[in-house]
């Protein structure tokens, strides 16, 4: 198989591990972190300054995409990679969790979604064969199944309802997925349940069986508490296959991450580093700072002296402050490469951390580092 | 003297020149385009992609960096070069053409405009010794003199006015840049009297008097017609001193730029490359194309074949429409790209065509490709 997963190193004192994934376009090295390429591009970025930032692997939104440019469009290109100059591999999402959030859904049946596109209305169906064959047309090295999410909080015969739907679609994606690639690209299983222990190892037990390329936990950071989040990952990460990668789906903030690798978990995405980088918020180790905020000023500082981003490198605080103050789009690009570079960054930390058994040790210094953040952003 | 200009090369069936401008910050090469730096940044491009486009020397906006973010941080930086990481030459205007377009002004005085901010209302005094002042913060490699711009038309007495105070204004701008800069940075001198031969002549006359670094013709693409606009650059470049530079502020389409460059001018600047880019209009040597244009929706081929900036190595006309559609922020910064690579690219191959002395037949050229647009962009 193309798609294979090696754990390369455990941490003696977590759950946390490193491995290896080889996709169709490239191997990625795990923990990793994925930006989000909703529209075939990762705002503001250029594929060069991603894999400046040590990007492996991005994301690319499948509802996003089928509706604009559309499957007609890309499939002139063979894929998302040639299309978005993107050479690396891409993991596509199902769809379904934007039909949820964005789309005038209309109805979920055991077929599929019907919804009506946010852009002009027009009206679709997006069965679990429709999103596999769609995920094929943009060439994704990871596709995802189709899933259905639930708000938080849900009653338990809700999220009951919704896990057994997403299992039944779950073995409709595998055989699409089987007939068509003959399973070349990798395929995901995305674990339901809502915050219900019983119901996610239930889950989780059904899509072991059906087998899949690697495993998500779905319908996380959906509003719940986060030591709620940790412990939906605590218990069900270690019932998954220890061979097969794990990927928490949505998550989240730097905390979020390092407790969450520290439980297993080998993949995420998030759009939190480029959303909030167009918000004018920065991440540090020492926490996040505003950078409209007027202390930054007359401040020749980068943002962080130890980062080696090229928006570190190059610029000031003070020119940060004054683009995003003058609304300039070099604001937006400048912002979302440092917060991208230390979100990558971060990741590599881990890995190195796990690979030398001191996993521990890495996460005494991340918090003893983020409690000095209040400290840092008014003595800057 | 620092800002040395020397003609090295002159065509023999026009006023076509080719030359070479020292000063503090490098030496260019003229016929030159500066792109338009408003805010200390060519919108959505970073230093390094407009070296990689060919860019000898951008234009920052006098007006708007007064006010924001201020000669208070600039200093901190010791001019604009720092501040916003570009290390090539720098010429600011004065000030004077913003303070009539965007500010509201309150009064023209001979001490000066009194004017409000755009951005807070805050009451300012711009005078002559002001804009120098202010020009010397930002260490700007070339300073304008602070003129008054008239509409057009114009009666021939306000003109005349305008012209006058113009260089009585230009008299007290030298003095203050020889007090307070020994002369190290140069200074330019704005050649006012509308559409008026007789008032142009007048104007130069006295400017060349008072001796400047180099002379630029204001108050051109205001409105006339192209033919007077030429007609202008026509009478009024060649009494203007041969051994300066000479410069037409705020021009134009790339016609503009062949047709001025024909009568002697040596350096432009213009939004038109960077604002048009942002509205999907991109140039190209057969003309203008709209790449909203849904002709291009599934177009493989890039912008230009032949052109070798970034976008067109690397990306697609359905790409760039599938983001300019989408507004995606990398969309105003592809095309920008493109279009600042196409201007600069046109000034080196005029200034190549000049150095052969076939200036004519890259005229011939020009044309003849440009008359072939509307098919290009059908056919594409
Ligand atoms: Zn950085
Ligand atoms: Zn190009």
């Amino acid at each position: 198989m193309l798609h294979q997963f090696k754990v390369t190193a455990k941490s003696s004192t977590s759950k946390a591990r490193a491995g290896e994934l080889q996709l169709v376009h490239g191997r990625i090295k795990t923990p990793v972190f994925m930006p989000v390429g909703t529209l075939g591009t990762v705002k503001s970025l250029s594929p060069e300054e991603l894999i400046g930032a040590g990007t492996q692997i991005i994301l690319g939104n499948t509802y996003h995409l089928y509706l604009r440019p559309g499957c007609q469009v890309i499939d002139l290109f063979s894929g998302l990679h040639d299309f978005m100059h993107w050479k690396g591999p891409i993991l596509t999402d199902s769809g379904g969790f934007q039909v949820f959030s964005l789309a005038k859904l209309s109805k979920i049946t055991e077929q599929g979604f019907s919804f009506q596109s946010h852009i002009d209305g027009s009206k679709h169906l997006l069965t679990p064969e429709k999103s596999i064959e769609v995920q094929i047309c943009l060439n994704s090295d990871i596709i995802m199944c189709l899933d259905q999410c639930i708000q938080y909080p849900a009653e338990k015969k809700e999220a009951e309802d919704a896990l057994n739907l997403t299992t039944r679609w779950a073995a409709r994606c595998k055989n699409t997925w089987q007939e068509k690639t003959g399973g070349k690209n990798a395929l995901f299983g995305i674990v339901q349940g809502g915050m219900f222990e019983d119901l996610r190892k239930i889950s989780a037990q059904a899509l072991t069986e059906l087998d899949f390329s690697g495993y998500a936990l779905g319908g996380l950071s959906v509003g719940e508490p986060n030591e709620m989040m940790y412990d939906v990952a605590e218990y069900s990460l270690p019932i998954l296959p220890e061979n097969k990668p794990k990927y928490i789906m949505g998550v989240g903030t730097p905390k979020d991450l390092v407790e969450l690798t520290a439980r297993g978990a080998d993949m995420f995405d998030c759009v939190m580093p480029s959303r909030n980088a167009r918000n004018g918020q920065l991440f540090t180790r020492y926490g996040t700072i505003n950078i409209s905020n007027a202390v930054h000023k007359t401040d020749k500082n980068p943002i962080d002296p130890e980062c080696g981003c090229c928006t570190c490198l190059n610029y000031s605080r003070a020119y940060l402050r004054h683009l995003y103050m003058s609304k300039e789009l070099l604001s937006y690009r400048l912002n979302t490469l440092h917060n991208i570079h230390y979100y990558i960054k971060l990741m590599e930390t881990m890995r190195q951390a796990v690979c030398e058994d001191r996993f521990e040790e890495f996460q005494k210094n991340f918090y003893n580092d983020l409690n000095q953040g209040e400290k840092y952003e008014k003595k800057s």
